[in-house]
Protein backbone atom coordinates (compact mmCIF):
# COMPACT_ATOMS: atom_id res chain seq x y z
CA UNK A 1 0.00 0.00 0.00
CA UNK A 2 1.78 2.98 -1.41
CA UNK A 3 0.52 6.76 -0.80
CA UNK A 4 0.89 10.16 -1.89
CA UNK A 5 3.11 12.96 0.15
CA UNK A 6 2.69 16.63 -0.26
CA UNK A 7 5.76 18.84 0.57
CA UNK A 8 3.92 21.92 1.57
CA UNK A 9 7.25 24.11 0.53
CA UNK A 10 5.72 27.19 -0.19
CA UNK A 11 6.34 29.86 2.22
CA UNK A 12 2.91 31.54 2.96
CA UNK A 13 0.36 30.40 5.54
CA UNK A 14 -3.21 31.34 3.01
CA UNK A 15 -1.32 29.63 0.50
CA UNK A 16 -0.12 26.67 2.32
CA UNK A 17 -3.41 26.30 4.06
CA UNK A 18 -5.14 26.22 0.94
CA UNK A 19 -3.64 23.80 -1.54
CA UNK A 20 -3.18 21.64 1.45
CA UNK A 21 -7.44 21.58 1.89
CA UNK A 22 -7.99 21.71 -1.64
CA UNK A 23 -6.09 18.19 -2.57
CA UNK A 24 -6.30 16.38 1.14
CA UNK A 25 -9.01 14.20 -0.58
CA UNK A 26 -6.09 12.29 -3.13
CA UNK A 27 -2.94 12.64 0.03
CA UNK A 28 -1.96 10.28 2.76
CA UNK A 29 0.25 12.78 4.64
CA UNK A 30 1.26 16.46 4.34
CA UNK A 31 4.92 17.79 4.78
CA UNK A 32 6.33 20.99 6.00
CA UNK A 33 9.49 22.62 6.42
CA UNK A 34 11.22 25.06 8.15
CA UNK A 35 10.73 28.18 5.93
CA UNK A 36 6.87 27.56 6.67
CA UNK A 37 7.10 27.36 10.08
CA UNK A 38 9.93 30.15 10.87
CA UNK A 39 7.28 31.78 8.28
CA UNK A 40 3.64 31.20 9.65
CA UNK A 41 5.03 29.56 13.28
CA UNK A 42 4.20 26.32 14.99
CA UNK A 43 0.51 26.72 14.74
CA UNK A 44 0.16 26.07 10.84
CA UNK A 45 1.11 22.75 11.91
CA UNK A 46 -2.43 22.49 13.94
CA UNK A 47 -3.86 24.45 11.53
CA UNK A 48 -2.89 21.62 8.45
CA UNK A 49 -3.78 19.35 10.68
CA UNK A 50 -7.58 20.85 11.12
CA UNK A 51 -8.02 21.18 7.54
CA UNK A 52 -6.86 18.46 6.30
CA UNK A 53 -7.45 15.86 8.68
CA UNK A 54 -3.73 14.02 7.19
CA UNK A 55 -0.58 13.03 9.51
CA UNK A 56 1.67 16.32 9.19
CA UNK A 57 5.95 15.04 8.48
CA UNK A 58 8.00 17.89 10.07
CA UNK A 59 11.39 18.16 7.83
CA UNK A 60 13.26 19.27 9.95
CA UNK A 61 16.27 17.38 8.87
CA UNK A 62 17.14 17.29 13.14
CA UNK A 63 20.98 17.37 13.18
CA UNK A 64 21.73 18.79 16.77
CA UNK A 65 23.06 17.17 20.40
CA UNK A 66 20.60 15.18 21.85
CA UNK A 67 19.09 17.46 24.05
CA UNK A 68 18.29 20.09 21.81
CA UNK A 69 17.21 17.99 18.92
CA UNK A 70 14.75 16.68 21.64
CA UNK A 71 13.62 20.28 23.04
CA UNK A 72 12.69 20.73 19.04
CA UNK A 73 10.77 17.48 18.81
CA UNK A 74 8.50 18.15 21.85
CA UNK A 75 7.58 21.35 20.91
CA UNK A 76 6.75 20.24 17.37
CA UNK A 77 4.84 17.23 18.07
CA UNK A 78 2.94 19.47 20.51
CA UNK A 79 2.19 20.95 17.90
CA UNK A 80 0.44 17.93 16.36
CA UNK A 81 3.04 16.86 13.97
CA UNK A 82 3.16 13.20 13.39
CA UNK A 83 6.15 12.52 12.03
CA UNK A 84 9.54 14.12 12.24
CA UNK A 85 12.42 13.97 9.79
CA UNK A 86 15.54 13.61 11.77
CA UNK A 87 19.16 13.43 10.28
CA UNK A 88 21.31 9.99 10.94
CA UNK A 89 24.41 11.55 10.63
CA UNK A 90 24.31 13.23 14.25
CA UNK A 91 24.45 9.83 15.54
CA UNK A 92 22.21 7.38 17.43
CA UNK A 93 21.94 9.12 20.65
CA UNK A 94 20.56 12.63 18.78
CA UNK A 95 18.04 10.03 16.66
CA UNK A 96 16.97 8.33 19.71
CA UNK A 97 16.15 11.39 21.37
CA UNK A 98 14.09 12.00 18.42
CA UNK A 99 12.00 8.79 18.69
CA UNK A 100 11.54 9.09 22.13
CA UNK A 101 8.50 11.59 21.51
CA UNK A 102 7.33 10.57 18.53
CA UNK A 103 7.23 8.85 15.05
CA UNK A 104 10.83 9.31 13.41
CA UNK A 105 11.80 9.27 9.62
CA UNK A 106 15.94 9.04 9.09
CA UNK A 107 17.55 10.21 5.94
CA UNK A 108 19.50 7.88 5.07
CA UNK A 109 20.71 9.42 1.21
CA UNK A 110 19.98 12.90 -0.34
CA UNK A 111 20.02 13.82 -3.50
CA UNK A 112 22.10 16.66 -4.05
CA UNK A 113 25.48 16.78 -5.96
CA UNK A 114 27.38 17.96 -1.70
CA UNK A 115 25.57 14.57 -0.85
CA UNK A 116 28.48 12.73 -2.61
CA UNK A 117 30.84 13.99 0.25
CA UNK A 118 29.85 12.69 3.34
CA UNK A 119 26.33 11.49 3.23
CA UNK A 120 26.40 8.80 0.17
CA UNK A 121 29.76 6.94 1.42
CA UNK A 122 28.10 6.79 5.12
CA UNK A 123 24.80 5.34 3.90
CA UNK A 124 25.33 2.05 4.61
CA UNK A 125 26.14 2.94 8.03
CA UNK A 126 22.87 4.49 7.87
CA UNK A 127 20.91 2.05 7.29
CA UNK A 128 22.16 -0.23 9.51
CA UNK A 129 21.50 2.63 12.04
CA UNK A 130 18.05 3.03 10.98
CA UNK A 131 17.89 -1.12 11.17
CA UNK A 132 19.02 -1.18 14.90
CA UNK A 133 16.75 1.83 15.73
CA UNK A 134 13.84 0.71 14.17
CA UNK A 135 12.03 4.16 12.96
CA UNK A 136 8.45 4.42 11.20
CA UNK A 137 10.78 5.03 8.13
CA UNK A 138 13.25 6.40 6.35
CA UNK A 139 14.25 9.09 3.43
CA UNK A 140 16.22 8.06 -0.24
CA UNK A 141 15.73 9.97 -2.73
CA UNK A 142 13.00 8.68 -6.03
CA UNK A 143 15.52 10.76 -8.28
CA UNK A 144 18.48 7.73 -8.25
CA UNK A 145 15.68 4.72 -8.22
CA UNK A 146 18.64 1.96 -8.15
CA UNK A 147 19.33 3.48 -4.56
CA UNK A 148 16.17 3.38 -3.63
CA UNK A 149 16.11 -0.03 -4.52
CA UNK A 150 19.56 -0.80 -2.44
CA UNK A 151 18.38 0.87 0.70
CA UNK A 152 15.08 -1.00 0.63
CA UNK A 153 17.19 -4.13 -0.18
CA UNK A 154 18.96 -3.56 3.06
CA UNK A 155 16.36 -2.09 4.97
CA UNK A 156 14.09 -4.65 7.32
CA UNK A 157 11.15 -4.91 5.63
CA UNK A 158 8.53 -2.93 8.53
CA UNK A 159 10.41 0.19 7.97
CA UNK A 160 9.15 2.73 5.27
CA UNK A 161 10.91 4.22 2.51
CA UNK A 162 9.95 7.84 1.43
CA UNK A 163 11.09 8.85 -1.79
CA UNK A 164 11.16 13.12 -2.68
CA UNK A 165 11.99 14.11 -5.78
CA UNK A 166 9.14 12.92 -7.83
CA UNK A 167 8.18 14.91 -10.52
CA UNK A 168 10.41 18.56 -11.10
CA UNK A 169 13.35 17.13 -10.21
CA UNK A 170 12.63 14.47 -12.59
CA UNK A 171 12.06 11.35 -10.11
CA UNK A 172 8.76 8.80 -12.01
CA UNK A 173 6.31 7.77 -9.59
CA UNK A 174 6.36 3.96 -11.12
CA UNK A 175 10.09 3.95 -11.35
CA UNK A 176 9.91 4.35 -7.52
CA UNK A 177 7.21 2.00 -6.59
CA UNK A 178 8.74 -0.15 -8.39
CA UNK A 179 12.13 0.16 -6.47
CA UNK A 180 10.57 -0.14 -3.17
CA UNK A 181 8.98 3.15 -2.43
CA UNK A 182 6.30 3.32 -0.22
CA UNK A 183 5.31 6.94 -0.03
CA UNK A 184 5.94 9.51 -2.61
CA UNK A 185 6.45 12.47 -2.48
CA UNK A 186 5.49 15.54 -4.64
CA UNK A 187 5.36 19.20 -4.03
CA UNK A 188 5.85 21.55 -7.17
CA UNK A 189 4.43 19.23 -9.68
CA UNK A 190 1.14 19.86 -7.19
CA UNK A 191 1.37 22.88 -5.94
CA UNK A 192 2.79 25.00 -8.99
CA UNK A 193 -0.43 23.33 -11.31
CA UNK A 194 -2.92 25.55 -12.08
CA UNK A 195 -5.28 22.93 -10.59
CA UNK A 196 -3.44 21.77 -7.84
CA UNK A 197 -6.62 18.98 -6.64
CA UNK A 198 -6.27 17.55 -10.14
CA UNK A 199 -3.19 17.36 -10.31
CA UNK A 200 -2.69 15.34 -6.98
CA UNK A 201 -5.85 13.43 -8.00
CA UNK A 202 -4.11 11.96 -10.98
CA UNK A 203 -0.40 11.50 -8.87
CA UNK A 204 -3.04 9.30 -6.30
CA UNK A 205 -4.22 7.62 -9.29
CA UNK A 206 -0.76 6.64 -10.70
CA UNK A 207 0.47 5.60 -6.72
CA UNK A 208 -2.16 3.43 -6.93
CA UNK A 209 -2.29 2.18 -10.28
CA UNK A 210 1.74 1.22 -9.90
CA UNK A 211 1.53 -0.07 -5.86
CA UNK B 1 41.12 39.18 20.75
CA UNK B 2 38.67 36.79 22.76
CA UNK B 3 35.32 36.92 23.10
CA UNK B 4 31.96 35.65 25.21
CA UNK B 5 29.22 34.50 23.74
CA UNK B 6 25.66 33.95 25.90
CA UNK B 7 23.85 31.16 24.63
CA UNK B 8 20.60 31.80 25.20
CA UNK B 9 18.99 28.39 25.38
CA UNK B 10 15.68 29.45 27.50
CA UNK B 11 12.72 29.06 25.79
CA UNK B 12 10.59 32.32 26.60
CA UNK B 13 10.37 35.15 25.18
CA UNK B 14 10.54 37.64 28.32
CA UNK B 15 13.21 35.57 30.24
CA UNK B 16 15.73 35.15 26.90
CA UNK B 17 15.37 39.43 26.54
CA UNK B 18 15.77 40.17 30.29
CA UNK B 19 18.95 37.75 30.52
CA UNK B 20 20.64 38.90 27.37
CA UNK B 21 20.06 42.55 28.20
CA UNK B 22 21.51 42.40 31.81
CA UNK B 23 24.28 40.57 30.46
CA UNK B 24 25.43 42.38 26.97
CA UNK B 25 27.99 44.81 28.66
CA UNK B 26 30.10 41.70 29.13
CA UNK B 27 29.16 39.76 26.06
CA UNK B 28 30.63 39.84 22.05
CA UNK B 29 27.70 38.25 20.73
CA UNK B 30 24.51 36.07 21.47
CA UNK B 31 23.48 32.82 20.22
CA UNK B 32 20.01 31.47 19.86
CA UNK B 33 18.70 28.15 18.57
CA UNK B 34 15.78 26.78 16.77
CA UNK B 35 13.40 25.97 20.57
CA UNK B 36 13.91 29.77 21.26
CA UNK B 37 12.76 30.79 17.54
CA UNK B 38 10.09 28.11 17.24
CA UNK B 39 8.63 29.31 20.76
CA UNK B 40 8.46 33.22 20.05
CA UNK B 41 8.94 33.83 16.35
CA UNK B 42 11.72 34.77 14.10
CA UNK B 43 10.90 38.25 15.63
CA UNK B 44 12.67 37.36 18.86
CA UNK B 45 16.04 38.02 17.13
CA UNK B 46 15.25 41.35 15.76
CA UNK B 47 14.36 41.98 19.94
CA UNK B 48 18.05 40.39 21.10
CA UNK B 49 19.76 42.81 18.62
CA UNK B 50 17.43 45.63 19.98
CA UNK B 51 18.02 45.17 23.70
CA UNK B 52 21.98 44.48 23.10
CA UNK B 53 23.19 45.58 20.10
CA UNK B 54 25.02 43.20 20.15
CA UNK B 55 25.35 40.43 16.80
CA UNK B 56 23.10 37.45 17.06
CA UNK B 57 24.77 33.82 16.44
CA UNK B 58 21.44 31.56 14.74
CA UNK B 59 22.40 28.72 15.76
CA UNK B 60 19.98 26.29 13.49
CA UNK B 61 22.39 23.89 12.60
CA UNK B 62 21.67 23.69 8.73
CA UNK B 63 21.30 20.43 7.33
CA UNK B 64 19.41 20.26 3.95
CA UNK B 65 19.51 20.86 0.36
CA UNK B 66 20.96 24.20 -0.61
CA UNK B 67 17.89 25.65 -1.76
CA UNK B 68 16.20 25.07 1.39
CA UNK B 69 19.41 26.24 3.42
CA UNK B 70 19.45 29.24 1.47
CA UNK B 71 15.48 29.72 2.14
CA UNK B 72 15.59 29.27 6.04
CA UNK B 73 18.78 31.05 6.26
CA UNK B 74 17.55 34.20 3.94
CA UNK B 75 14.57 34.49 6.27
CA UNK B 76 16.81 34.45 9.65
CA UNK B 77 19.21 36.88 7.82
CA UNK B 78 16.55 39.19 7.29
CA UNK B 79 15.20 39.38 10.66
CA UNK B 80 18.67 40.51 12.33
CA UNK B 81 21.25 37.30 12.47
CA UNK B 82 24.63 38.32 12.06
CA UNK B 83 25.95 35.05 11.71
CA UNK B 84 24.15 31.62 11.10
CA UNK B 85 25.78 28.20 12.47
CA UNK B 86 25.61 25.67 9.11
CA UNK B 87 26.79 21.62 9.15
CA UNK B 88 29.75 20.82 6.53
CA UNK B 89 28.21 17.00 6.60
CA UNK B 90 25.63 17.51 4.06
CA UNK B 91 28.31 19.07 1.84
CA UNK B 92 30.12 21.89 0.40
CA UNK B 93 27.03 22.76 -1.90
CA UNK B 94 24.67 23.28 1.03
CA UNK B 95 27.00 25.46 3.31
CA UNK B 96 27.65 27.89 0.15
CA UNK B 97 24.01 28.19 -0.11
CA UNK B 98 24.02 29.84 3.43
CA UNK B 99 27.51 31.49 3.11
CA UNK B 100 26.12 33.51 -0.56
CA UNK B 101 23.60 35.36 2.14
CA UNK B 102 25.58 36.16 5.36
CA UNK B 103 28.40 35.47 8.18
CA UNK B 104 28.93 31.37 8.64
CA UNK B 105 29.88 28.81 11.18
CA UNK B 106 30.50 25.52 10.12
CA UNK B 107 30.21 22.53 12.55
CA UNK B 108 33.39 20.47 12.14
CA UNK B 109 33.10 18.54 15.48
CA UNK B 110 30.58 17.57 18.02
CA UNK B 111 30.91 16.83 21.41
CA UNK B 112 27.80 14.03 22.53
CA UNK B 113 28.62 10.43 21.84
CA UNK B 114 26.80 10.11 18.96
CA UNK B 115 29.60 12.52 17.40
CA UNK B 116 31.78 9.24 17.11
CA UNK B 117 30.02 8.02 14.62
CA UNK B 118 30.12 9.85 11.65
CA UNK B 119 30.99 13.32 12.59
CA UNK B 120 34.34 12.96 14.06
CA UNK B 121 35.60 10.45 11.91
CA UNK B 122 35.00 13.09 9.09
CA UNK B 123 36.72 15.93 11.18
CA UNK B 124 39.71 16.53 8.94
CA UNK B 125 37.60 16.46 5.61
CA UNK B 126 35.41 18.56 7.33
CA UNK B 127 38.33 20.98 9.01
CA UNK B 128 39.83 20.99 4.58
CA UNK B 129 36.15 21.97 3.28
CA UNK B 130 36.55 25.14 5.84
CA UNK B 131 39.52 25.92 4.89
CA UNK B 132 38.49 25.87 1.68
CA UNK B 133 35.40 27.70 1.81
CA UNK B 134 37.07 30.00 4.45
CA UNK B 135 33.59 31.01 6.70
CA UNK B 136 33.78 33.22 9.48
CA UNK B 137 34.56 30.49 11.79
CA UNK B 138 33.73 26.69 12.97
CA UNK B 139 32.71 25.14 15.89
CA UNK B 140 34.72 22.62 18.17
CA UNK B 141 34.03 21.68 21.81
CA UNK B 142 35.79 23.67 24.91
CA UNK B 143 34.98 19.49 25.99
CA UNK B 144 38.23 18.66 24.60
CA UNK B 145 40.92 21.09 24.65
CA UNK B 146 43.11 18.74 22.60
CA UNK B 147 40.55 18.80 19.73
CA UNK B 148 40.28 22.70 19.84
CA UNK B 149 44.37 22.79 19.59
CA UNK B 150 44.19 20.15 16.70
CA UNK B 151 41.49 21.38 15.01
CA UNK B 152 43.12 25.17 15.22
CA UNK B 153 46.21 23.60 14.09
CA UNK B 154 44.50 22.82 10.87
CA UNK B 155 42.48 25.98 9.96
CA UNK B 156 43.57 29.32 8.26
CA UNK B 157 44.88 31.23 10.76
CA UNK B 158 42.01 33.77 9.40
CA UNK B 159 38.89 31.07 10.07
CA UNK B 160 38.02 31.76 14.03
CA UNK B 161 37.36 28.51 16.17
CA UNK B 162 33.92 29.16 18.11
CA UNK B 163 33.68 26.59 21.19
CA UNK B 164 30.60 25.68 23.39
CA UNK B 165 30.72 23.34 26.46
CA UNK B 166 32.06 26.04 29.02
CA UNK B 167 31.04 25.63 32.49
CA UNK B 168 27.62 23.07 33.46
CA UNK B 169 29.74 20.48 30.63
CA UNK B 170 33.07 20.62 32.14
CA UNK B 171 35.65 22.96 29.65
CA UNK B 172 37.64 25.69 31.39
CA UNK B 173 38.04 29.19 29.62
CA UNK B 174 41.95 29.16 30.24
CA UNK B 175 42.26 25.83 28.60
CA UNK B 176 40.08 26.71 25.23
CA UNK B 177 41.27 29.90 24.91
CA UNK B 178 44.88 28.61 25.26
CA UNK B 179 43.81 25.49 22.84
CA UNK B 180 43.10 27.97 20.40
CA UNK B 181 39.58 28.99 20.81
CA UNK B 182 38.69 32.85 19.75
CA UNK B 183 34.76 32.90 20.96
CA UNK B 184 33.79 30.87 24.59
CA UNK B 185 30.33 30.33 24.62
CA UNK B 186 28.69 29.99 28.02
CA UNK B 187 25.10 28.48 28.68
CA UNK B 188 23.73 27.88 31.87
CA UNK B 189 26.72 29.17 34.11
CA UNK B 190 25.40 32.71 33.11
CA UNK B 191 21.35 32.24 32.71
CA UNK B 192 21.11 29.71 35.92
CA UNK B 193 23.05 31.82 37.80
CA UNK B 194 21.08 33.65 40.43
CA UNK B 195 23.11 36.97 39.35
CA UNK B 196 23.37 36.29 35.60
CA UNK B 197 25.32 39.50 35.24
CA UNK B 198 27.61 39.36 37.28
CA UNK B 199 28.30 35.68 36.20
CA UNK B 200 29.27 36.95 32.54
CA UNK B 201 31.22 39.82 34.16
CA UNK B 202 33.94 37.17 35.92
CA UNK B 203 33.76 34.93 32.68
CA UNK B 204 34.63 38.25 30.49
CA UNK B 205 37.22 38.98 32.78
CA UNK B 206 38.52 35.58 32.89
CA UNK B 207 38.44 35.14 28.95
CA UNK B 208 40.34 38.64 28.96
CA UNK B 209 42.69 37.36 31.34
CA UNK B 210 43.79 34.64 29.09
CA UNK B 211 43.84 36.12 26.11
Amino acid sequence: MSGLILALDVYDREGALEIAESTADYLWAVKVNWPLIIGSGLKIITELKQVTGLPIIADLKLADIPNTNRLIARKVFEAGADYIIAHGFVGRDSVKAVMGLGETIIVVEMSHPGAKEFIQPGADRLIEMANELEPFGVIAPATRPERVRYIRSKLKPGIKVITPGIGTQGGKVGEAIKAGSDYIIVGRSIYENENPREAARRLSEEVKAWS
